[in-house]
C-alpha cells in the first residue's frame, strides 16, 4: 500500500469512529478535518464531496464489522456455534458504550428515504449481511443443527428483527432487560429450527 | 374545548403529519410557520420552544396512532383476532406512502441518545406499546388462544422486534417481500404461544 493510500485508511478509520457517535449525516468533511486536526482544502482533495465520505466511511465500517463480528465467529465450528458467536460479537458491537449504537441502524433509519449513493451503499451491505446469516443457517442445516427443511432466508430476517429489537430496547432502557429477551427470543428460534424428532 | 385548545389541536395535528415526512427533528417553529402560513412568532406564542412543540408533537402522534391502529382493532374480538388486527393497522401506518416510516421509530433512531424531554416522551410511549401489546396476548391466554405459561412481556419484545423488522426491511425495498416475511414470522411466533396437546 502506497503512502496515499495508507493515509486515506487511517482517515477512514477514524471517520467511522466518529460517524458512531454524530450518526452519519452528522459526518462532514469540516467535521472530520477538525477531528483530524487537518486541513479542510486537504480532506476536500481527498474526497472531493460529503456523499464521497459517507459512502467511504459506510465502506471502512464495514470491514470494522467484518474484523469484530464475522471473523472471530468464524473461529467457532460452523452452524449453532458460530450463529451462536456471531450474535455475541454483534451485540457487543451495537451496545458498545458512548456510541449510537449499530452504525448502520442509525444510518439507514436518516438515509432510508434518500435516493442516492449512501442509500445504495447500505442496501447493499444489508443484503451481503442477511446472505451472510442465510448461508450460516445452511451450514447449521449442513451440519444436522436444523432442520433441511428452514427457509434459510425467513430464518435470516426473523434474526435479523430480533437484532433489532434489542438495539431498539438497549437504546432506550441501557439495561440487562433486552439482552435477557435477545438471549430468550434467540433460544426460542433456534429451538424451532431444530430437526423434528431428533433429541 | 375553547377556540385556543382547538386551534392547538389543529396545529398538532399538522406538525404530527408534517413529522412523518421530515423526521421529529426537521420539525421547528420556522418550519411549521412556514407549512400552515402563520407567523413564527405566533406559533412561538403557542409553545416557546422547539423541544415543547416536538413533545407535544409526539403526543399528538400518540392520539393518531390510537385511532388508526389501535380503537379499530378493538373492534375485533379479543385474542389473536385483535392481535392480528393490530398488526394489520401498524403494517398501514408504518408503510404508509410518503412517510418516513413510523414516526415514533424513527424518532428513536434520532433521539435514543439525547437526554431530554421529547426522549423521555418517547420512552413513556413506548413503554404503553409494549403493554399494550402484553395485555392483548394476556386476553388471549384468557380466551384460550395461547397457552397460560406464556412471558407475555417476552411475547411483546418478539412481537415489536418482528415489527422493527418490517419496518426496516420495508423502507429498503419497499416490496412486497417485507410484508410476505412478516406474516410468516407472525405465524411462526403465534404458533409457540398456543396451549401445549390442544388441538
Amino acid at each position: 500500500m502506497g503512502k496515499g493510500a495508507e493515509t486515506r485508511v487511517a482517515i477512514l478509520d477514524r471517520a467511522a469512529a466518529l460517524a458512531t457517535r454524530t450518526g452519519l449525516d452528522g459526518l462532514s468533511i469540516g467535521v472530520l478535518a477538525q477531528d483530524l486536526g487537518m486541513s479542510k482544502s486537504g480532506l476536500f482533495a481527498h474526497f472531493g464531496s460529503k456523499e464521497v465520505l459517507q459512502v467511504e466511511t459506510l465502506e471502512a465500517a464495514a470491514q470494522r464489522f467484518a474484523d469484530t463480528v464475522v471473523r472471530p465467529a468464524l473461529k467457532q465450528p460452523a452452524g449453532e456455534p458460530r450463529l451462536r458467536a456471531v450474535i455475541g460479537h454483534w451485540m457487543a458491537w451495537a451496545g458498545a458504550q458512548g456510541r449510537k449504537g449499530c452504525l448502520f441502524v442509525q444510518a439507514t433509519a436518516e438515509f432510508d428515504d434518500r435516493p442516492g449513493s449512501v442509500r445504495d451503499t447500505l442496501a447493499t451491505q444489508q443484503d451481503a449481511w442477511l446472505s451472510f446469516l442465510s448461508d450460516a443457517a445452511r451450514r447449521a442445516i449442513n451440519e444436522g443443527h436444523f432442520s433441511s427443511n428452514l427457509d434459510t432466508e425467513q430464518f435470516a430476517f426473523e434474526l435479523h428483527a430480533l437484532l433489532l429489537g434489542f438495539h431498539h430496547a438497549h437504546r432506550m432502557t441501557r439495561d440487562a432487560d433486552a439482552g435477557d429477551r435477545l438471549a430468550r427470543a434467540v433460544d426460542r428460534l433456534f429451538d424451532s429450527c431444530r430437526p423434528q424428532g431428533d433429541a
